[in-house]
């Protein structure tokens, strides 16, 4: 297919020099499996795996409903289909990469990178969807080790794109989860089927036609329905460039390109360069999250597990508990005494209360009746949060540090025989420095699975083969057996 | 399905006064056939048939190429779907939306208004595919009464909406057709659908995530897809709000509302003050293209035209032709000579020695063998167009007004035996001021289903059902008879 519109207005434009766009093109078209490295490539096999179960969880929640429902439309009567685990329909691969992103990111229990967002749920799905041999495009299996390598790349995208679109972009009110995702999900579905420089060019061009998500949809379905819109925009790219459809091959060049649109005059061009050396995934690193709560509480619900544990306290056993929070911490937990449990997410006096008394914060912890239990309304009248300057001495007021990463924590709690226990938490159960186990993770995929509705048994059997993501021949013969029952 | 995700950063601007988004919404929500008005419901036929007419057109453009192989992608091998004329689909209303939208802005053939682009192809298709019987959720033909009810409506969202974004909002870089686009989508199958004040203001701020297309891919395929991605923005959002989706309820309103984000500092918050007042349809109006060329070049093929056929000159009696035009309008007019049937639409040497040569320009005028006749090649020798500022005595410079619409173009010919002829033209065939008739339109809608391969005595039928929109009891059982034949 040729180019055939009759507006030319910025062809002008076209022929500046795309330093940008061709270092990026090179390192889709260029990577290679050895050129990752091993190192690499091995520590992104746990996002995968942590991902998968997440998008289980998310069937469980209300974006759950939302996408089945939307599958259904979509179906027009066909069972055979791009994977979902979305009971009973069949959908392309765009519809696969919109509903498994949105469930990916449902719960905000997916992984996060500082100042990037939340790449995997966008890139892992968006590569599911568009390398499903169910599909008639698709000849061969994916193999774990491909899948392994393009996530890997897209990954790196994500991060190295949401730092060329800036701060100003993210302040500005867009979700970078959304719109650096988009790119990262074409970026990985260019890489795994191959294409040259000109296909992969034309699907990013095209990308930056696709990109938006706006912050004013936070605390909305809307929200995680950013990170399914990403990897569906990332597939449609892909699909169209691969049929010959035309975009601008140099987007992230010259006036007026998609940085200068979207960064607002905080671009940062460098982010280019670095693509193809250290890898996002090994620094920064990613948080795969231990509890599906607001990250800047995981620190207090550590500390206080940290504490109960310890001492095997009971809640009858406590007269008080004192937190205190970097500067900044509680701005956006402001649902004290929560009334739902989706409040309950953002209430850290909840979330220390559910980890005295149920030594444990999980999936189960936000339903309505969880947050409204007798013993859970008295321990909160024992319980205090604040924010302190002290808490992060090297940024007090955390002008140049996030509250859930800066400084530490501290829990202090009183028992009713007058002791006092202090525990001070720099990094929760989940973070860059103190990651989950494969066991944790084990336990969280299992979790995830039975929220969903999916079978705990096989959903250990699909992590255990999942974990050997290397040699698995037909990643999504495994998939195929994650759909929920009856 | 009730909201459920963890992120409540903006949960605190959603508390924000929403009068603009009050406004939309009750726009939306309240106005029915009569608060239209019959001379705006009278003049919003014409859009609506002309716009079906391009849609087929496209059909045999290399963007129909592209669509026609998207929507076999997202088919799955369903026969049954929403209206589309590709043929042997079934698609769900998403697809058929954007398969469409895309057709109708293929050939910048679609109608356009003053500074707000091309309004009819986006909410007529999001119309199209969001009510079409055929699918599941709707259980009534859509009547042309309805059709043109909601459409009006859409259309003058669409032109507000462009205003309210602002100048600064196209100047940066974004198609308004795409942008504004999804917003006059999303309300038109809101109108349609009869949804409540609650359903309809989610549904526009979960359209709020979803708008952008970047000029920078004018010149290529995907400007035309802008179109098709606003038309399914449209049909998602209302689908996905129908269903207990969330998002925010006033996104127009408060602290980085979609219209600050993209807006850019020079929103006009007054245009939805003007909801419901005069309505676009009739001020400014829109323009019905005569010629599927870019628009700046219309008053020059009408003045050659004009002089031809008054004095029935043939193609060897001219010895020189002389255009004279506003300062402004040759600024993308930079293909002479031109190489290509593409390059001929942005050639206007080109279009003035086809009005001399076939006494017409239209869609067959624009292969490459078109435009590298002999005859053509001859006649672009004597042929010489020049920006002149006496083109446009009120505002020589073209500060104030468009070089497409300020103003006037002059054609001067020269004959073999020495005669001068003048034609000064202000406003071209299509304009607001010099409206096609309803022959000419057939014309137009027979001539664009010949160029899609649809059956042209058919077509006539079907145009002429159209004409009397209000009275058409099922739109899609006419549109049906609108596939191409084997």
């Amino acid at each position: 297919m040729k180019m055939s519109t009759v507006d030319m207005l910025d062809k002008v434009q076209t022929d500046a020099p795309s330093s940008a766009t061709d270092l990026l093109v090179s390192y889709v078209t260029d990577s290679t499996y050895e050129s990752m490295g091993s190192s690499v490539l091995e520590a992104a096999v746990r996002p995968i795996v942590d991902t998968v179960g997440v998008i289980l969880a998310g069937l469980g929640s209300e974006v759950g409903q939302g996408m089945t429902e939307y599958a259904r439309k979509q179906t027009l009567g066909a069972q055979k289909g791009a994977w979902t685990p979305v009971k009973g329909v069949g959908v392309s691969a765009e519809v696969a990469a919109c509903i498994n992103g949105a469930l990916a990111h449902s719960l905000d229990y997916d992984d996060t990178v500082l100042g990037a967002g939340h790449p995997s749920g966008v890139v892992l799905t968006a590569l599911l969807a568009a390398c499903d041999p169910a599909l008639p495009a698709n000849k061969t299996p994916l193999t774990g080790r491909k899948l392994l390598q393009a996530f890997t790349l897209g990954f790196d995208v994500h991060v190295k794109m949401a730092r060329a679109l800036g701060l100003k972009h993210y302040k500005h009110g867009w979700h970078t989860t959304s719109t650096a995702g988009a790119f990262a999900a074409t970026a990985a579905v260019a890489h795994a089927r191959g294409y040259d420089r000109e296909k992969t060019a034309i699907a990013l061009g095209m990308t930056a036609s696709m990109i938006s998500g706006i912050q004013r949809n936070f605390g909305t379905a809307t929200k995680p329905l950013h990170s399914g819109l990403a990897a569906r925009a990332g597939v449609m790219a892909c699909d169209l460039s691969e049929v010959g459809y035309t975009a601008s091959s140099n987007v992230f060049d010259g006036p007026r390109s998609v940085l200068d649109m979207y960064g607002l005059g905080e671009k940062d061009m460098s982010q280019f360069e670095k693509l193809g050396g250290t890898h996002a995934i090994v620094d920064p690193g990613v948080a795969l999250k231990r509890f599906p709560a607001c990250y800047t509480t995981h620190r207090a619900i550590q500390a206080t597990l940290n504490l109960c544990n310890k001492h095997d306290l009971k809640p009858e056993q406590i007269k008080s508990v004192r937190g205190y929070t970097p500067v900044g911490a509680l701005m956006y937990l402001v649902k004290h005494p929560p009334r739902t449990g989706l409040e309950g997410k953002f209430s850290v006096e909840y979330l220390v209360a559910c980890a005295v008394q149920d030594r444990d914060v999980g999936l189960n912890s936000f339903s309505d009746g969880a947050v409204l239990r007798p013993g859970i309304k008295d321990l909160l009248k024992r319980i205090e949060v604040t924010e302190e300057e002290w808490c992060r001495p090297d940024d007090p007021q955390g002008l140049r540090s996030s509250p859930a990463t800066g400084g530490f924590i501290e829990v202090h709690i009183t028992t009713t025989d007058g002791t006092k226990l202090v525990e001070k938490v720099f990094s929760p159960e989940g973070s860059v420095e103190f990651p989950l186990t494969w066991d944790g993770l084990g336990q969280k995929f299992v979790d995830c699975a039975i929220f969903g509705g999916v079978n705990p048994k096989v959903a250990k059997e699909v992590f255990d083969a999942l974990r050997n993501l290397q040699s698995v021949p037909d990643v999504h013969a495994l998939l195929r057996k994650l759909i929920p029952e009856g």
